[in-house]
């Protein structure tokens, strides 16, 4: 079966981590929206009131029959179908708990950002996000980070990967966020990783893995921006 | 099997949408965290250096040796487990999926009071959550309301519930969310509802369920307060 991914066609953003599970996976994919008129057709999908089961918001997933939103919910389906979950029920839970809990640090990653509105610009809120940014980087980056930091150390199957002895998509999704954190983030992350050895030799055995790093060195990754959910506006990021 | 249910013990906050399943469920559950000493119960597993699959934040549900955490994954398991969400992957895919969306928008109602910081008082906040606020009740609270209204309308089983045409925990979810919208912003809701009749039709339905309804009459419902997710801050509630 080859799945159709709809998500923006000019950021990394949520889609993001549907696209690391697709690439691990080997999985066949177009990536609707960034051909020509597939952002169009995302449009009306999105919008059209005839289908069943509307997404919200991009990314979404169409598998067959099935049109699949919400990132965490599209790597639910991913996970159990490509071997990139634990098969039996405490370890999939497992699995889909950190990675709602990778889901709320994206949301407030992008808040750092646009913590008024969305539908405000950066710039008309950049007073606010400095406020926000300097709680985020004193106290909800090391949070999450240190949380997944031990999870790995808890882990009784060692501290590899987050989930027994073998990588899952909550892997992929924490590599993504090392990436993102030190593109938007370089000064802050730099001091934070002192204490984050696991997630960084996590990041890098992700980074290793062959379909990743040919991901990663081809033209379907497209690269960190002014306009994600990872920015890097050097007043958020203090040097200090 | 009796569950137990870790949750902040003085308000509804997210532990809410997880109490609500159990309730209409019959099942037997222990509110640890209401009872003497639980609080401190609770935090310690959350703490534990040892446990294998530690919670990042309340609420978590042990369930036999299982520990759940993140409110749309415990609901994930109880549906499945209890009869409130579809046999079929993908109609507990569906539903899942509007569970996510519920929680986006819970976290949406939090900033309202919060937009900079969950480590800052209300009071240190309230410039950024009047501008936060006046966006929230423009375009975030229609969009979210707007569309689950749409599902209503949209679900080929009939506009009664969200999923098939039987309650699933989804609507459960979306009862709570009326019910505290309405305490938070009752003028803006005055105004929404208009445009909301399966919505407003859904919170009837699941307000009249003989479980649910004995729930909300007794003393283990907390009521609303100005702690929670959801405060009645005049200033945050333009009148017209």
């Amino acid at each position: 079966m080859r799945y159709s991914l709809y998500y923006w066609p000019t950021i990394q953003g949520r889609g993001e981590f549907v696209r690391l599970a697709l690439e691990e996976a080997g999985a066949a994919y177009v990536d609707v929206a960034r051909r020509a008129g597939g952002e169009d057709a995302m449009i009306r999908m999105m919008e059209s009131r005839r289908t069943a089961t509307p997404p919200f918001a991009p990314p979404f997933l169409k598998a067959g029959k099935l049109v699949i939103a919400q990132t965490a919910n599209i790597l639910l389906y991913l996970g159990g179908r490509h071997g990139l979950a634990p098969k039996n029920d405490a370890g999939r839970l497992w699995a889909h708990q950190l990675q709602l809990t990778v889901t709320d640090f994206v949301q407030e990653i992008h808040n750092t950002h646009h913590p008024i509105s969305s539908a405000l610009h950066y710039v008309d809120q950049e007073p606010e996000s400095l406020r926000y940014s300097a709680a985020f980087r004193r106290y909800r980056a090391p949070k999450f980070l240190g949380y997944f930091e031990r999870v790995l150390a808890q882990n009784p199957a060692g501290d590899r990967f987050l989930v027994g002895g073998r990588m899952t998509y909550p892997d992929l999704s924490l590599f993504q966020i090392v990436e993102g954190m030190r593109y938007a983030f370089p000064h802050a992350m730099k001091r934070l990783e002192k204490k984050l050895p696991r997630v960084v030799a996590l990041h890098n055995r992700v980074a290793e893995r062959p379909r990743i790093a040919a991901y990663l060195a081809s033209k379907r990754r497209i690269p960190f921006s002014d306009i994600g959910i990872y920015r890097r506006y050097p007043e958020l990021d203090a040097k200090s």
